[in-house]
């Protein structure tokens, strides 16, 4: 967290303190800015204030130079606009998970859209509500400024400012743009863990048994609440939409196929075969584009796998070993087996640091495979 | 891995010395049974019996009481069907990931189907071949064994002593469940991980940045190598068009709901708010039925999540202060951040574990969060 230049507003008032709210004030706090709160709740204000978030808004007469609403997706275009119309000097932003929809929603207002700069957090927690607050919530995580087209250059920069002095990393895009990435790398991904969960109900007892670390991987984020994911659906319908239609297209091609390779199981179908092995290689591409660690372009990692006996402290060692060689490691996977006293560890490393670390934990005598 | 008791069939001829087939020599030769070689290649029978998978067929005048046919799939039903004639008092199986086709195949032919019991080690490895062998490959691994109705019961309990020699746990399934079973918990979610990923390379460079942890695990598998997937989805076609059909139709359902949802945003819309509900929650139901560790039944894990430096060796720190603290992991993820110089690791344990975690590891100078 840097301290906040003389240049920025160091004024700054949040409407709602929730989760987000009362987390960015306990930040930008730290960071030195004067931060007021208001929040329909008066618990909920008080116990943000406690918290460290900030004063009252009705223990100051300090004019804001920012406004963020952090209000829930429901209310939030009203809010910004009675923000927007009380204080005509501010620059206000809202935290919303959506963002065109807001932006419609101020222009049917005629609200003055050169001092409104939507923007997105990509922050949070299982809990809500400011008791769940933390001032580093957003250290190190993505924030999405989207500006509509009206937007001043000073009112996007001062958006920007606030991000950063709470630890965030900006990403500028548009309202649309950001409303397709977050369809395609969070809302699509949920429904279709959602359905291929789903499937399983179908299965005869016992059969489910058979899931392996793949199905557990693809249906993790199934176990997600259906209320709130409903909102979140809802709210960015339009995109949504818009990728899973091009989700369901390709899936009828990939259902075609099988058909044909139903009724000619043969080599004629090889039109069929071309449009599932077509279908697993863009996935590849599509995969191949996920950032790395710590935002770096994409690598190929290598596996090493390590059997680990199943007691409290085994894994501790064996990752003790593995930091002792000097091995950093990009990942790990703990697959569990049926019915055995042993897990076994997948080491993602790269590729240069496999065979030092065979080597290493081997003469450790870790049972280890390539 | 138990000695083979006296009662069951010690001769085991192995057709195929690939991976499963030289892991599987291995294996059973070390739990006393006697096992021959056989495959097309000579140098990869060689390198099988070098590695104690066996003595060659040619070397031997055993009559072998089973066979296993570990061929590769699109060649299997014939090879089973020479073995079924070639050794009139042996019981053949073979390892073929699909069940179905493989018993209709060998209908068609006529062959003796009361002497074949065919089955699916769910064991595997990224490498093939014999060199990539391990004796302890099935080690705690299901193994489907999915007899015909003509099976003899001798037959089917010959087949399953040598799953369990080879260290596997039996499961006894008709071979249409098997083939919906591997549908609905390996291809259809290799499917949709793929669908899912290729999507993203519509977005604008930079927008995948936006990728969290969610999408990163439904879409891991989506990295897989389509030349074999082409093959194990046109193997299995019949089931995974069902399972994949079912799952089309309620996107449909979802597709309607959100074009619903755009067009009216407002409360009008109930009934498409109640379909989103619908999918997530009966995607809950569904994540449920996936086993816990060691087969147990399911169960709902709390998380901690710890910040860790990026450094080797502080993971291993970490999970080394767990283990003192006495708790099990269920599971650990790592999730990366963006240009940070920490990571946050996710620790999956029971809930009853959590405060005295969360204690034991705070005075210790863990940053932890519930």
């Amino acid at each position: 967290m840097s301290m906040a230049p003389a240049s920025v507003g160091r004024q700054v008032r949040i409407v709602g303190t929730g989760l987000i709210g009362a987390s960015l004030g306990i930040a930008l706090s730290r960071s030195g800015f004067q931060v007021s709160l208001e929040d329909p709740s008066p618990t909920a204000v008080a116990l943000a204030r406690d918290l460290g978030a900030g004063v009252l808004a009705a223990d100051t007469a300090a004019v804001p130079d920012v406004v963020v609403v952090a209000a829930p997706p429901d209310v939030v275009a009203d809010v910004v606009a009675v923000e927007l119309s009380r204080w005509p000097d501010a620059v206000v932003t809202d935290a919303a998970s959506v963002k065109g929809a807001v932006l419609t929603a101020l222009q049917d207002r005629g609200a003055d859209l050169s001092r409104y700069v939507g923007s997105h957090p990509m922050a949070g927690r299982e809990k809500s509500g400011a008791m769940a607050a933390q001032g580093d919530l957003f250290e190190g995580r993505s924030w999405v400024v989207a500006p509509g087209p009206q937007a001043s250059p000073g009112a996007i920069d001062m958006v920007r400012k606030v991000a950063e002095a709470a630890g965030s990393v900006v990403l500028i895009m548009t309202p649309d743009e950001h409303d397709a990435a977050v369809a395609a790398v969070s809302h699509v991904p949920q429904i279709a863990a959602s359905l291929v969960a789903s499937r399983l109900r179908d299965l005869p007892p016992g059969a489910v048994a058979l899931s392996g670390q793949g199905v557990r991987d693809v249906t993790r984020i199934a176990a997600s609440d259906p209320g709130m994911w409903t909102q979140i659906l809802a709210g960015n319908a339009p995109a949504v939409r818009g990728v899973l239609e091009s989700l369901a297209k390709e899936l009828d091609g990939v259902l075609v196929a099988l058909r044909l390779l139903e009724s000619d199981p043969g080599v004629g179908s090889v039109g069929a075969r071309a449009v599932l092995a077509r279908a697993v290689a863009d996935g590849n591409a599509g995969h191949a584009l996920i950032p790395g660690k710590h935002g770096a372009p994409p690598t190929t990692y290598a596996t090493v796998i390590v059997v680990v006996p199943d007691e409290p402290g085994a894994l501790g060692r064996l990752l003790h070993d593995v930091g002792e060689a000097g091995v950093n490691m990009e990942d790990l996977h703990l697959e569990h087996e049926i019915g055995q006293s042993f897990g076994l560890a997948e080491l993602s490393v790269l590729p240069a640091a496999v065979q030092p670390l065979i080597a290493a934990l081997s003469s450790l005598g870790w049972p280890v495979h390539e």
